[in-house]
């Protein structure tokens, strides 16, 4: 047998696929139970009209002899990086067509990012994270060094916790913690990887949550930002595309990979499909925006009523404000994984034990706003009487 | 800066984007020019009508409330799965259906696959090789091996050449030769791993053109394969899904690294695009299939009219039948890119130069069915004087 990734092997399964597992076991033992679920950071609003029109269009499109649709071009549809210019000119963030990357979503570009680098590169994350940027990291043979994110710190990282140039992964509004940074904050980051040669690896699939206009909703909000930072993006969760798949991410030529990932992609991508480009095309279409305010706009309600839950109850907690997700302390100092079980078996409620995040994340709780707006409150009334 | 990937850095450049730029340069200069693409093996057949409404109808399906999909399962929705499996076992070549992972295409899933190996282990690819594999396996850290394939064995690999155990990477109908491995002859290959510790990584993303019945379409026609081969799937070529991106890997359980391949798919993907799984579904269908025919029929129109034009003009060549590509020795002992140029600039005519794929495709030109059949029929009139 041929010597596998020493990261592929062994015990640790993937966060969520341990959920469903304690989920699926649960189910079968009580096959009755109505089960909410606040664990996952899945949709439940159907994907904008205008976005499926256009998915409608382009097949009809790619059926029709004179509208065959072969290879597109590895980083995406001209037409796709320039609505996406288009977004980023309007939050001030100049960033050119050619340095946006068209991809099937934030996480299914991780392992070509990672890949850019030699392994002696260190890999900095935050604790807790959002497992992926870890596991990825590690199957890509870099070493992962973390950056603990603690309650006094209002859950953020600190720039001067970095010791060895590396490539840093941050994640604005933050999963899971929900945490938002400022522009200064930024600033701090983006001073620190120039001075110290890192690069920024920074993940803002939730900005369109951000309604403070004081917050930044990109790296690029920051000036010289452009020379140390690569920027993920996503219309999963603004856009209800997390089955349809598609984000983007912005290599400045700047930074210093620009040619590493064109050269990447050309040997490991033939584009995205292109029916998926045309209806996130319409999801940044005036109409798409609109539309896209709705379903934003149940996701806010939620946060907004879990947050005033567990402040009112005076349960320590943040996010919920400019973020979908809301990082919960457990009750009476217990483990995550022990409340987890307990919500799941006394009030039929599923949430995301912190330990799952990293070792900073136990005694905490991530609860997600992307429920219906109904079962969110469901869910409310039946932890009533546990927090 | 941080030190990059070696495998990224330097001026090598993928062969497709080296031709696009010659063509480029070449149209620049000659605005009026009506060049014939015979290079990129890109469809040119509209997508079945099924397809197409299967793609409509997960569109509405998704855009209402009660047909809300968000993720879909890492490894492929199921009714997917089924259908490929389904297929499989049409082939007498049993695979289950959770051995079978649904992918955006082979060169996408190639990233993956790589990764679950230590770099210790080589990769064993064929001379000449579509690009991809090598600059995959080189990017994942590997050291690559080259097998030759030469003329008088039929441009065929020969199993004794494999001096480490590694990963073997087999293309049968193959790209760029178009020489298709009989089943005796895959039987060689999987005795060699077998007996050699060694893994076979085998692509068919051309396996809907066999014709002939006595040739094998899976690696699993061959008994025991399960225990040492993976072997990649694509709707690509068959069902004019270039535009689309669907295809699959088959991992299976019995070959040891199904785990690996289960936990590198948790942290790097979140499946693939639900209405194109939806479109696949029904490509696979009966009616998905008498279309597919259709398209089929036109690019082995193609195949037989260039292969029927240079044996009477007795020049070498190989592939053709069975296969949609053919590989022709350069006329006067001449060199491919050489060859490449002149056919260029002197017939309008574009083909892919063997040097492209390794060192011995010099001397050897590609040349693809799946242009138009009236356009197809017109390059080989241009290039008629010289050949």
């Amino acid at each position: 047998m041929l010597e596998l990734n020493a990261a592929l092997t062994g015990s640790a399964d993937y966060l969520f696929c341990r959920i469903d597992e304690a989920v699926a076991d649960y189910r079968a033992a009580h096959p009755l139970a109505r089960l909410i679920s606040l664990g996952i950071g899945d949709i439940t609003q159907p994907l904008a009209p205008v976005a499926a029109a256009a998915l409608r269009t382009a097949a009809a499109e790619m059926a029709s002899p004179a509208g065959v649709r072969g290879y597109g071009p590895a980083g995406g549809y001209p037409f796709l990086q320039t609505a996406l210019a288009h977004q980023y000119e309007g939050l001030s963030c100049p960033v050119l067509p050619d340095e946006i990357t068209v991809t099937a979503g934030s996480k299914d570009a991780l392992g070509g990012l990672f890949a850019l680098f030699s392994p002696a590169v260190p890999v900095w994350v935050c604790d807790p994270v959002y497992p992926a940027y870890r596991d990825c990291a590690l199957a890509a043979g870099h070493r992962v060094h973390t950056l603990p994110c603690r309650a006094e710190n209002g859950f953020l990282p600190c720039p001067e916790e970095i010791t060895e140039p590396g490539l840093i992964v941050l994640c604005t509004p933050n999963n899971p913690t929900g945490a938002v940074m400022t522009r200064a904050e930024l600033q701090r980051w983006v001073d620190r990887a120039l001075a110290g040669g890192s690069l920024l690896l920074v993940d803002t699939a939730y900005a369109a949550f951000v309604t403070d206009n004081s917050l930044p909703r990109s790296i690029y909000a920051v000036p010289e930002a452009h020379r140390c930072a690569i920027e993920l993006g996503s219309f999963s969760k603004s856009d209800g595309f997390t089955g349809l798949r598609c984000g983007w991410v912005v290599v400045p030529e700047a930074c210093g990979c620009a040619g590493a990932w064109r050269r990447w992609l050309g040997s490991h991508s033939n584009g995205i499909s292109y029916p998926v480009q045309r209806a996130a095309e319409a999801a940044l279409s005036p109409t798409g925006l609109r539309q896209r305010g709705r379903a934003l706009g149940v996701y806010r309600r939620n946060a907004e009523r879990m947050l005033d839950f567990f402040t009112r109850r005076s349960v320590p907690c943040t996010g919920g404000e400019n973020a979908p997700y809301l990082w919960v302390r457990c009750p009476d100092g217990g483990d995550s994984w022990g409340w987890f079980r307990r919500l799941l078996e006394e009030c039929g409620v599923i949430c995301a034990p912190g330990a799952g995040f990293g070792a900073m994340g136990e005694g905490w709780l991530r609860f997600t706003a992307f429920g219906k707006n109904a079962a969110t409150a469901e869910a409310l009334r039946r932890m009533d009487r546990l927090f």
